[in-house]
C-alpha cells in the first residue's frame, strides 16, 4: 500500500517549498515534454492520479477539458487543491492508487506526474486505468527513472578524472526502496524500464512514446543545476493508448 | 558507417575465443530470453542482421525457417558461417548495416544479436527493416544497453560500503563511444532507451516486448560471474511488429 508521507508535518513543509510546488507546472522542468505527449485536451474527460496541489487539473480545465477528476492520497494536498479553484469542471477525491477502483470507460485521458513510483502493484494500477479509459483513450505519466532509483547509494560519485557519475546497482532487483527525502523515510518501488513497458502492454496498452528527461540547453542556461540531469535521467515518461 | 573491427587479426582472434563464439547460442546467457521473444519460426523467411558465425541462421533453418539470409560486415565471419553449413535454405551476404538496402516485404522475421550498437544511423536501419518485413512481420533484436554504454568509465566502481556499482554519466549525450575491447578501439553508438523505442515507433513498429537482460538464479549458480549482470543490464532486447 502506498505510504501517505505527504500528510506528515515536516515532509509537507519541505514539499511545499519545492520549485514545482511554488510555481506549479512552470516549475517542473519536464513539463514541456510531458505536455507534448498529451492529446489535444479540449472536450476530454480527464483523471489525474496523484494530483497534488491540482496544478495540472486547473491547467486541463483552463484548456477546455470537459471534466477533471483529481485523486490524491493526501488530505492536505486536496485541501490546497480545492482552495485554489472554484471551477465546476474540477472535482477532487481522496484515493490510494494501490486500492483504486474506477468505473469502466469513464475517461479519455489519464494523467499522472511522479506518483506511480509510490505504487507497489503497478500491474493492478495499469489494468485499473485501462479499464477506465475509452478505446483510443490515452495514459500519459511520469515516474522516477529506474536509473535514478536503483542503487542504495542515492547520490553522485566521483570518477578518477574528478567528474561526477551516477551509481547504478541492483537494477534488476525490483521492489521497495526507502530513501531520505525532505527529512522523511520515503518508501518507493523500483521497477525496471522493461517491467513498466511490459506491464502496460500486457494491460492492453500500445506504447506511443517513451521519454527520459533531459533538459534543453535553454533550461540549463536558466538553471545551471539542471546540467546534471544530462548525465542520468531522473524521470521516465510514457504515453500509451488503449 | 559501421566499423569492420572483426576483420582485424588481433580482434578476430580474441572474438573467436568468446564463450558465445565457441558455444554459439548456448554460450549466450541472454539467448533463452531472446528466443522467447521470437514467433514460431517454421515456414518463415528470416533475415539475420549481423549474423557472425551463423549460429542463429543454422538454428532458424533447423527449426523449419523456409529461407534464412545472414548478413555481416566481416568476410572472415561469413567464411566461417559458410563453412559451417551446407543447408540450401541458408545464404550469406556481406552487408554494412549503415548502407543496407532490402527488397520490400521480403521477410517475416528480422533478427539481430548485438550488432545494432555498431550502427550510426538507427533511424535509417529501422525504416529499412520495416520496409523489408511483411505486415505482421516481426523484428527481434538485442543491443548493448545504454546503461552499460553511456559512461566513458567502462568498468565497475566501489561504493563506500565496498560493494560494486556501475557508473552512469553522459546518458543523454548520444553518439560515438570508443572503447577498448579485445585489444582494439571499438567504435559503438550510444542511444538512450527512449530514442531506440521512439525511432522504432516512428518507423511504423508496434512495441511487443522490451527486456533488459538479467540472469536467472540457475544461470548464476552455473556461472557465478553472471551475478554482476543483476546490478546493471548489459543487453537491451526488443520485439516489435510491423
Amino acid at each position: 500500500m502506498a505510504q501517505n508521507i505527504y500528510d506528515e508535518p515536516g515532509f509537507f513543509g519541505g514539499y511545499s517549498r519545492l520549485e514545482r510546488s511554488v510555481h506549479g507546472l512552470a516549475g517542473a522542468a519536464e513539463w514541456p515534454v510531458l505536455r507534448s505527449m498529451l492529446p489535444a485536451i479540449a472536450g476530454l474527460r480527464v483523471i489525474d492520479l496523484g494530483c497534488g496541489y491540482g496544478w495540472f487539473c486547473r491547467w486541463a480545465a483552463e484548456n477546455g477539458a470537459s471534466t477533471v477528476l483529481g485523486l490524491d492520497i493526501s488530505e492536505k494536498m486536496l485541501d490546497r487543491a480545492r482552495a485554489a479553484t472554484d471551477d465546476d469542471a474540477i472535482s477532487y477525491r481522496r484515493a490510494n492508487l494501490d486500492e483504486l477502483t474506477l468505473p469502466p470507460e469513464a475517461f479519455d485521458l489519464a494523467y499522472s506526474s511522479l506518483a506511480f513510483h509510490y505504487v507497489e502493484d503497478a500491474e493492478r494500477l495499469y489494468r485499473t486505468i485501462h479499464h477506465a479509459l475509452v478505446p483510443g483513450g490515452r495514459l500519459v505519466f511520469s515516474t522516477e527513472h529506474p536509473i535514478f532509483m536503483a542503487s542504495s547509494h542515492s547520490g553522485w560519485m566521483t570518477k578518477t578524472d574528478g567528474s561526477r557519475t551516477w551509481p547504478v546497482d541492483g537494477y534488476s532487483v525490483e521492489g521497495r526502496r526507502v530513501i531520505d527525502w525532505l527529512g522523511a523515510g520515503v518508501v518507493k518501488y523500483h521497477r525496471t524500464v522493461a517491467t513498466t513497458v511490459n506491464l502496460l502492454i500486457r494491460a492492453g496498452f500500445r506504447i506511443l512514446r517513451l521519454e527520459e528527461f533531459c533538459p534543453t540547453a535553454e533550461q540549463i542556461e536558466a538553471n545551471p543545476a539542471l546540467a546534471e540531469e544530462v548525465d542520468r535521467p531522473m524521470f521516465l515518461m510514457i504515453a500509451a493508448e488503449k
